[in-house]
């Protein structure tokens, strides 16, 4: 059985829509009912539950609980999966990198352009994406979403396209 | 074969999720995807997209357009669905009860309190209940959703249940 | 609130795909599971789980049961839906009508050519209708399904076209 | 833009549900509608429908023409999928590697226990997660399903579990 943390900050992903205000807002969290979608029969799934924020209004205290976080998850030996907003995900993931020298599992950021269970979402997607780099990359910083893999020094979101390509 | 007019104008059932802004809009016509969806082998389905509008941005000008569309099509002795924004539904159709003295079709106005295709969305919910209600309801103005069925002068917007109670 | 009997007897709508035989079949109830995912505010559902049978293997006994279930609720003063094979759903209508003179509320036989939660499922749609119909039709037996509403003597199932037309 | 080979052999990720027979059959291809789902920017998928068997009905001779589609695309240089039943997955994988010396590319075989689109279906997950893996695993011939990676001379099919476990 292998061991992976998630490490949820909000985001796009973990939007919902709220039939009050007629605005998609980080109220809830919903990837724990997603993942129950998947079948993950080798997999001892820890979700963490950091913070619930857009990624615009992550501050470097933000970044700072998040790197916490993941240091503290390190002596596990256990590959971890962070699902953040995608307009600082890069940002949140060059800290880490700067940060954790001697890195001895895969780190992988994800996200989503459309909140998961909304129509054309690619929440669900990029989560089983990330629940599978995870077992097979080397120990590194990754943004994985819409099937590529991208080092974290390597990689830009592209707004207009809603995704991210390589830099 | 049973001729049903749709006149769509917008209202949450129609809105859709930008991944430019980051919120919901009234940008696109969707219902016509839905109404594929269902099996209506004895159903000519005449849609008109009129506007797109959330209703509270609706004017004295447009209700005059929703009210120009329907006498344009009395003349097909056909029942009528009326798409709206739940917010001035009921005005919309005072307004149309008011002016159509001796209708002779059922006309019924639905809406959905999340957009369709968005989880837990009441969207499609609500399109096939007000398609049935057509063929069945004596001619009158009505709003058809959540399984209940208003004559429109006898119902209001309950804003913090998120549905439409009797008045 | 507006009490509605559901008697769940089998039937297509209730099949689930069994991986252990590659097959479907009626192992297990899940319409409950669909009512949940529908807008009731107003309705106060009471589902009996009578049978859950392949309607080409009902027999008269199986068909005296349903008309029991039946007789026994009448009490009640409210509408019922019965959930059935198509194969012979409309015998079991004709043998209701036959055996339930003086009948006082709306009876709904309803079910689905593809089972509930199949791409493409016809089953959300009927139980949506049914619901609808039985709070505004008047006391009879009826057949409901694909925005079609036929008295159940004026109704035969066309297996080529995979649905029920006018007799 | 990466090349993606995927060769479809059919197995339950395929089939379908005929409303005629009531039973579940490999009568059309519908893994494309569902690739169409997901969001590959950075792929060139190129779909070779091979044949639509159930992997308890595939012969020596079927083997082979899989193997012969395999080695017709090996100057490609481009990572495989194929798609198959679960049966007799891990039989054809042997066959492959006993047959693909210096094999410079990674082949995956992937399938379903229960077909796409059915409520509860693995099939989504497993094209995605196989999607994801031909981009990072080194060459070789491996199953690839439910968040797992087996290289295919130390798995085995586990019928009563419905998946593949370690041998």
């Amino acid at each position: 059985m292998q061991r992976i943390h998630i490490i949820a900050t909000g985001g796009t992903i973990e939007k919902v829509y709220s039939e009050q205000t007629g605005n998609v807002q980080n109220l809830d969290n919903k990837i724990d009912r997603y993942f129950r979608q998947l079948r993950l029969p080798d997999a001892d799934i820890q979700v963490t539950h950091l913070m619930n924020k857009d990624s615009l209004e992550m501050t470097g205290a933000d970044r700072a609980q998040v790197l916490n976080a993941v240091q503290s998850k390190l002596a596990d030996h256990a590959p971890m999966i962070i699902t953040h907003g995608t307009d600082t995900m890069v940002d949140t993931g060059l800290m880490l990198q700067q940060n954790l020298a001697g890195l001895q599992v895969p780190i992988v950021l994800t996200g989503a352009m459309t909140p998961l269970g909304f129509e054309g979402s690619d929440g669900l997607q990029n989560l089983t994406e990330s629940l599978l780099a995870v077992r097979v990359l080397p120990p590194g910083v990754y943004v994985v979403m819409h099937n590529q893999v991208f080092p974290v020094d390597r990689v830009r979101k592209d707004r207009e396209l809603a995704r991210f390509v390589a830099k």
